[in-house]
């Protein structure tokens, strides 16, 4: 597949899909999904799951193109879980992986800004974080001078992959676009200001692949738009609906976190570890997409 | 001003705006906000924050009718601004005062259980949280076991105060209703499973006040729906358009942030120190939505 020379982070991503595949690893880490014998060997449940989640990442960095950390995990265990999630981030950041912080925060004015340097700098720093749009633009304008200085990225979710999605990204407008198609096209209109040597550009977009119809019109109307694609296998979303994501085999990642986390359970991988069941679920979940495509 | 004896979160809040008035104080303290001879007294930003904090806490209790704590402030400074948020929460909570925590966290299914479990409990706990809604009534609804079983409450988006809330919230429907009045309603529709003796539900909802004619609608529709109103004084809120907001006086609290914690600024206050301050400025806009409605 096609890569491009360009070094800004986008195109980083996108030259990573081309030798890498589509495999987007996320590390929603649950104690609970460690195997018993594992987590009972630390002091506490925040340093089993940073030791479990370190390896995950060594046993899958040259088959997981993109890791996406969902911080909802780790606030959930209260300061020390965010410690857990601050020792995620440098270990990543330390293998040189590509790093989404799946954050979806949202607010405006300072207290985007107030954002912005939490997720993109200091303890917390990732290369994208997801950003949620329904206070408006303002919400992404804050991020901007980091997409140019730091080299940094969102994800601003579009059209997401939950049974009520509909609910409001379904609302239908007078002229019969969607909440979704309208908040798409802005988000095509902020992107087209931080477009790399790909042709994608730094502000992509949460497209949930359960939604075939509505996912399909969006992609072509945004085609400078990387797509951050949740859904697969747990949510319901197949392999043969992917290739309505893509364009010439890219612009695109596809999430699995529990898929890849629990691999163990998966009868055809009861044999292995942990950690080897989460690489041997990333090589047939890329496969699985490759063929598709 | 009447008094309800039902002892539901809701209730304590409508009773404290019954007897304290409309007062949310915003702790979105930022380091910058610290007189210069205050905060390097100390060894950190993060703890210069939490002790100027307590200081405005200890002099405002009984002027401030709520403290509302934004947490990107806190994330900003990693995790020791975590460590300062969570000791803020605490100090409110030993003090009994209620608190919002303006998290604004919006995910679904176990997502959303993992941060109800990390704002409604442990090292975050607050008493009611603001959520974003983009994905759909889904983002409520993990969060419902604590508003039953341990007397939590939400605050959902719904109209907010920024110049870009039209982009999505203002998105007109081929009924002519806006997303915020199609949201508003659904909260309403949500929140009637959770009603307090004063007539309130304990999933209330976020209403900037400086869009006088959208708010106005969603007030005659949302009876049931307590307030958070934000947008007073810096956004460009007046009292005079509090009225649209409240019924019988009650129904809402009006949030000040920088307002409050620079009031020192004021020429009117300058011979305060800035806790002195900021309770003067409690008491002068406590007087002044009194005095409007």
């Amino acid at each position: 597949m096609k890569t491009y020379p360009g070094n800004k982070l986008i195109d980083r991503l996108y030259n990573a899909v081309a030798e890498k595949g589509h495999v987007c690893l996320g590390l929603d880490t649950d104690y609970s999904y460690l195997p018993d014998a594992f987590g009972t060997k630390f002091a506490s449940p925040a340093e089993a799951v940073y030791a479990f989640n370190r390896e995950v990442i060594d046993a899958t960095l040259d088959v997981s193109t993109v890791y996406k950390v969902q911080i909802a995990y780790y606030e959930a265990m209260g300061l020390a879980g965010l410690d857990c999630y601050a020792k995620t981030l440098a270990y990543l950041r330390e293998k040189k992986a590509i790093v989404i912080a799946d954050v979806k925060r949202g607010d405006i004015a300072k207290t985007a800004e107030m954002y912005a340097q939490a997720h993109f700098t200091g303890d917390f720093e990732a290369d994208f974080i997801t950003v949620n749009p329904f206070m408006g633009m303002d919400t992404l304008k804050p991020f901007y001078p980091y997409l140019e200085k730091k080299d940094k990225g969102l994800f601003v979710l579009v059209a997401t992959s939950n049974p009520g999605a509909n609910d409001i990204e379904g609302i239908l407008a007078a002229d019969g676009e969607s909440v979704s198609e309208k908040t798409g096209a802005m988000v095509a209109g902020e992107n087209a200001a931080f477009l790399g040597e790909s042709g994608y550009g730094m502000i992509g977009a949460v497209v949930g692949c359960t939604n075939k119809n509505q996912t399909d019109r969006i992609r072509a109307r945004l085609e400078n738009v990387f797509f951050l694609i949740p859904g697969y296998g747990a949510q319901g979303g197949k392999a043969e609906d992917m290739k309505y994501y893509f364009k010439d085999g890219n612009g695109g990642v596809v999430n699995s976190s529990r898929g890849i986390l629990l691999a163990r359970n998966k009868p055809e991988f009861a044999h292995l570890s942990f950690a080897e069941a989460a690489r041997a679920e990333c090589v047939r979940m890329r496969e699985d997409i490759q063929s598709a495509l």
